[in-house]
């Protein structure tokens, strides 16, 4: 089968694999027929793989079940799954406490299994999924082209922007700001409307970004950064700033803003992939809570599968390129460039 | 009368000063009963004051009203009064969420008022209280000496650990780690024990300090440090460590410690004067959470003043020595060589 390669220098490429097979009696193979590029891939398309000569690449994918093991309970050949971008087994001990990223029995996409097998990554024509009955989510419905990248949202995006918005307790009225205005940004504004905030202020600089904010539920754009931001959010919210604070980058710049713009009391929900440090003083002074973290977003995708389904809920709207899994070098490109906010592949 | 002064180099001594007057039509004066020395105290003992030639010293006082400016409302004259580390409206935004702390119109013991005007500090005979109908919290009852500790605690170091309990969400059943064996977190055991936690491990060196923190309810004493410390709280911990780990130091070291016992997805209440920084990575990878900060005592005076006065709760046992106000510096000294836990002040 095609799957992407990305090169110890950060290169990505399609090239022939081995076709993903049932190798424990936990798993299944699933036929891809739709994944997508994340913002997080792009950190090692630039700086490269350091160790490693080389990794399969692509974390995010829905498919039908082309095959399953003999443990596998809950899952059938046929269905139409979501995959989440983290194995889990459902059961662990950190499973049961919801976060299933820190499976016992886990892992992740392109990385070796508990047993230390090569698990497939998500952008390719399938995969092998350790712990079928844990990690997999069925859609029970028929799966048209339209549905497919709102589905395809639940297996990242979606889920991280909602997990930003829920550790930071977004709820009825409050006022929140969201630092970053990639996928998961926008993913957060949609969160945050959905859980009921009565003011959503984006800082983004980009006009067809600030445009698809306002349409996800934003209220107000902020454009400049630093201290001046931080002022103008502040003044916005009262003079004191947002209740609730979505993090969607994790550099030190947006770390240090969200400690800025959060009020006293405020909570800070951080998804973005740290290459910053926390601001430890105003954390002290202000009384602010850093929470987040790397999304368990399978546990949120029955939640937000419901919605998808019934057509209130529409995550797949963040998608504003479609290529070819054979373009996927491409589609690299243009997130990079900024040409593209998110980009789907279709094998 | 007579107060508190540390000298920019950090050295304490008893002086003679104004005595304290109402200067705003919001201040109350209140002459002293009791008053004590605070963890947070010897910091500034070791590192002197910086570009401070002097300062009065002492955050933590009870006593009664002598004199009300005009517009003072809840509080008369002849009332006994419980006197929070930190002076606010209990009007303002900051104040209404709670964060008294951060409130608009607020400030610190011996700093400038909202004014510009020298607060005195709580080490002395008396003091002036701006804002005095949202700071001071009165005590229906007739005081007698047995009470006084326990009324003390409730200026600062059981509130501080309360903070940490309630922001690291103890509640019934909880695993708590404490970290930090001074007054504060022996607050805390309590705190969390009053709460419902089911396993309260403290990290504890002193014979002495181990044996009150298993009275106030610690199921488990851990002596080691770093790595080996962690590991000992993992393994007491069904193997993945705490839902809630009280921070109560502010090290580096312990803050690296807090993070290392917390399980994913646990929370850490955080109070003690951050000298340290935040481990950013665990955040992330394991779903912490940090919370805390500076505690609003204020705000839990009325709910634990309550248990107080039944007797159900007992935070002034903490103090284990008694001293005259003119023995202040050896106060200081005793408690910065650990021959005392929290030392309790008679003018």
């Amino acid at each position: 089968m095609r799957a992407t390669i990305m090169e110890n220098d950060g290169s990505v490429h399609l090239a022939e694999v081995p076709d993903a097979a049932i190798v424990h009696p936990t798993d299944a193979v699933v036929r891809i027929t739709a994944s997508c590029i994340c913002g997080s891939d792009l950190h090692p398309y630039h700086r490269g793989l350091g160790d490693r000569a080389s990794k399969r690449a692509g974390h995010e994918f829905i498919g039908v079940v082309e095959a399953i093991g003999a443990d596998v309970t809950t899952i059938s050949v046929g269905d139409y799954v979501i995959a989440p971008f983290a194995i889990s087994d459902g059961t662990c001990v950190n499973c049961r406490n919801g976060i299933m990223t820190s499976c016992l029995h886990g892992g992740f996409w392109g990385s070796d299994d508990e047993q230390g097998v090569l698990v497939d990554g998500g952008q390719g024509e399938a995969a092998r999924v350790p712990q079928a009955d844990g990690t997999l989510v069925k859609v029970d419905r028929e799966v048209d082209d339209a549905l497919v990248p709102h589905l395809l949202a639940l297996s990242d995006v979606m889920g991280t922007g909602h997990h930003a918005a829920v550790t930071a307790r977004v709820g009825e009225g409050s006022t929140v700001v969201v630092i970053g205005d990639g996928a998961v940004g926008l993913s957060g504004v949609l969160a945050a409307k959905r859980l009921g905030a009565s003011r959503i202020v984006i800082m983004s600089k980009y006009a067809e970004r600030q445009a698809m904010a306002t349409r996800f539920g934003a209220t107000d754009i902020v454009e400049s950064r630093g201290d001046e931001g931080i002022a103008a959010v502040i003044e916005l919210l009262g003079g004191i700033g947002a209740d609730s604070v979505l993090e969607c980058v994790g550099s030190q710049g947006s770390l240090d803003q969200a400690a800025g713009v959060a009020r006293p009391g405020g909570v800070i929900g951080f998804v973005g992939a740290p290459s910053g440090t926390f601001p430890t003083r105003p954390l002290f002074s202000n009384n602010l809570t850093y929470t987040g973290g790397v999304a368990p977003v399978r546990r949120y995708i029955p939640e937000l599968l419901a919605e998808v389904l019934d057509g209130t809920l529409r995550p797949g709207d963040v998608f504003d390129s479609t290529l070819a899994l054979a373009d996927v070098a491409a589609g690299y490109q243009a997130m990079d460039e900024r040409r593209a906010i998110k980009v789907l592949l279709k094998p």
